[in-house]
């Protein structure tokens, strides 16, 4: 504890769902914030599908952190990628364009989430983005609308098939949304738009080593997600294991051990996360165990073991539970409310109870399935619980409304108003990356 | 002329308002139309500053333009690099990452606009992007906003006075847009977002050579426009003529002489313009004259002499016209009413006879300034008809009312909805840029 009369320094790493939720819940407290974060916005990632399929602008769902906070004068939002948490001298060191940056604290929140693991191959990044960052929105929005230009273009029957094969590895929530996206801009937006391909023939792959999609959702769910992932010509291959992705295609090994090559210049990667890798560098300065994902294990109380003043939360926190949103914001509540009771001296240590609202995954327009409790629902209610919940979430006025109008546009028309490509997506990384299949540094 | 019995195929280069207008001007002739174009989107490029400034998303000064053409049957639309075109041949070859293609034409329109001109100091490309495309106006965005957030991290008050300065070249519209606009964001949108600067002590200067800011106005508008930018804090130097451009400043040599320097980290080039290539390949192949600033002189009719099939408008035409949207919107008009004409077998060879129907400019929200016909005018009345003008030629109803919800946001609230950067921009391309000022290839 900070024993001097200089107020009590909080530090929380990370600007997603955790760390943003934790200084909100410090807005009141005696203390000062520090938000570091290696991105100026909140990405709500669960929308990110919608960036990469030209629904939604980056702005939507990506507002800029120290806007949402504005009005919260005890904190204060720096950019800086975290790369040392020092935990004797109760630092922390962050680097940006301007160089090194080292913030004292007295309490830490580490929110610093996971990033797209490629189980080893991350040669295979290059070929197919995640689903992560606006980043990886934005180039995935170049490599799909650009590969229906690029079928509009190509001669070679077999070449415009591999544009316009689409594959998505991984049938959790955020692979079935985007496949299911995939299919309706093929056959809902874009039919009219061209007059060489047929757009509507484009074939959309979801693929999954695993015997049901969904698998978080339970049996019920995942099959009505797949009649109806079947009803808007999602092709599902479930059993299928990746084995390799290059430039042109996709390598499958199915349950019983025959390989296949799907040809394909277009693959997504929702399959996989790795925690952030300060989740390892604290469990090795603090002897915490480390899983096989990278996250650290932490206490019942969300704190590192040995060091009640630092708390690790969300996708970097070994805690037996799903990596969603909702662990985060209520992991960085629970923190908070930790260093509150310190700070009004009450007794700390209490356990970390997760309250489990319930999962939901759209699969089409109109349609998703949703788990809340005992129900399981499928279908437009399903949608429409999907819509009120997204619409809660995203943040400040006005997003609102913008968010309202776009999804009118795509959901009740056909049109998608964010489908812009930059020059160097389609002459310079398009080219290199998808064609010669040479990798320029990712960031 | 084409004597055969297939269709009279015309190629159209570029998507800009030349491209566009020609492609519609020709919906119901006897034709088949090809547009190509090296972006996918058609660029509304008075509004890019809104996109570098966060008021506007990209999707909606740049919507695909085969979305606008959708339902226009007698048109397709190719995405590709124009490198050459054959007048012996009648064909044009445009490069994209699958490949070269080539394609016939009987009647040809160019217009493939301008690049930004560094009057031949391209290495101050690196240090001040240009305002003409897409791709500029992001890099933009992510320099301005990470300009303030490099500010609030920097503790050496000369580097902090760096990051807080931005120098716009060029006096012209766009530079005066640009210049009102960033003032407006430091001083109105920025200011509580931040804990250790204050933005609003931002300064901005507008330099140019000439004597005087928006020449082509007349005097009475460039006073009222000076007077309203000095309201809003941007500092005009005028008589300033850039002498070098580096990673952390600039070089200005005054009209007697002396030369100084400014520190500033986030550099605005919106000077000069130079003529797409294909106009000098135009002017060496067909021996027409190509003047300073790479344009192609073309006949009265806007074809290129010798080749009455071949038409060139808008900013690669070198006709004694402003480069500005209505000057190749007329003339694309002109061009495919020429090309209607012939094949009506009616005389051709009209000349060309330019409509001004004005010019505008905002200095800052409510006030603009307008020369219309004999009329004058400067303020809100001037601002109203800007608003009312660029509303109508933003393309599709639904960009309209997100714009309109945009600009509400910004103009009567003081938000900014677009302000998102991507991680590329921050840590790789603005650190090597800007800090190390070493030079990734631009595209």
């Amino acid at each position: 504890m900070d024993t001097t009369s200089a107020p009590h320094r909080v530090v929380i790493v990370g600007s997603g769902f955790g760390g943003l939720f934790a200084a909100k819940a410090l807005r009141r407290a005696p203390v000062e914030v520090t938000l570091i974060a290696r991105t100026g916005h909140h990405l709500f990632q669960p929308l990110l599908y919608q960036v990469a399929t030209g629904i939604l602008s980056e702005g939507e769902i990506a507002p800029a952190t120290r806007q949402i906070l504005r009005r919260q004068k005890n904190t204060e939002v720096l950019l800086g990628d975290v790369t040392t948490i020092d935990l004797a001298a109760r630092t922390v060191t962050s680097t940006s364009p301007i160089g090194e940056t080292v913030t004292p604290y007295d309490s830490l929140i580490v929110a610093a989430g996971a990033s797209q693991s490629y189980f080893g191959n991350d040669r295979f990044a290059d070929y197919a983005p995640g689903m992560k960052s606006i980043d990886d929105a934005l180039e995935l929005r170049g490599r799909i609308f650009g590969a229906f230009e690029m079928a509009e273009l190509a001669e070679d029957p077999d070449e415009v098939d591999r544009w316009l094969t689409f594959v998505v590895v991984g049938a959790g929530p955020t692979g079935v949304e985007m496949a299911g996206q995939i299919s309706e801009l093929a056959r809902r937006a874009l039919p009219g738009d061209f007059r060489r391909i047929d757009p509507a023939t484009a074939r959309v792959i979801l693929l999954d080593a695993a015997p049901q999609l969904l698998g978080g959702f339970g049996g019920s769910l995942s099959d009505k997600a797949g009649e109806q992932l079947k009803r808007i010509k999602v092709d599902v291959q479930l059993r299928a294991k990746v084995v390799d992705v290059d430039a042109t295609g996709i390598e499958v090994e199915d349950a019983d051990g025959t390989r296949r090559r799907i040809g394909s210049m277009c693959k997504i990667w929702a399959a996989g996360v790795a925690a952030s890798p300060l989740a390892r560098q604290l469990g090795e300065k603090s002897g915490a165990e480390v899983d096989r994902a990278g996250r650290v294990r932490v206490q019942a109380d969300c704190s590192l073991p040995g060091h009640p003043e630092v708390f690790v939360v969300g996708d970097m926190a070994a805690q037996d539970l799903p990596g969603v949103a909702q662990v985060a914001i209520q992991g960085a509540r629970h923190a908070a409310g930790q260093i509150k009771r310190r700070l009004a001296s009450k007794p700390t240590g209490q356990p970390f109870a997760y309250h489990d609202k319930g999962s939901m995954a759209t699969v089409s327009r109109f349609h998703a399935v949703a788990s809340v409790g005992p129900l399981r629902l499928a279908g437009f209610l399903a949608w429409l619980m999907w819509l009120a919940v997204h619409l809660v979430y995203i943040v400040g006025f006005k997003n609102r409304l913008t968010t309202v109008l776009h999804w009118a546009v795509s959901f009740v028309g056909r049109g998608r108003s964010e489908r812009t490509a930059t020059l160097q997506q389609i002459f310079a990384r398009q080219a290199l990356r998808q064609v010669a299949g040479s990798s320029p540094p990712r960031t």
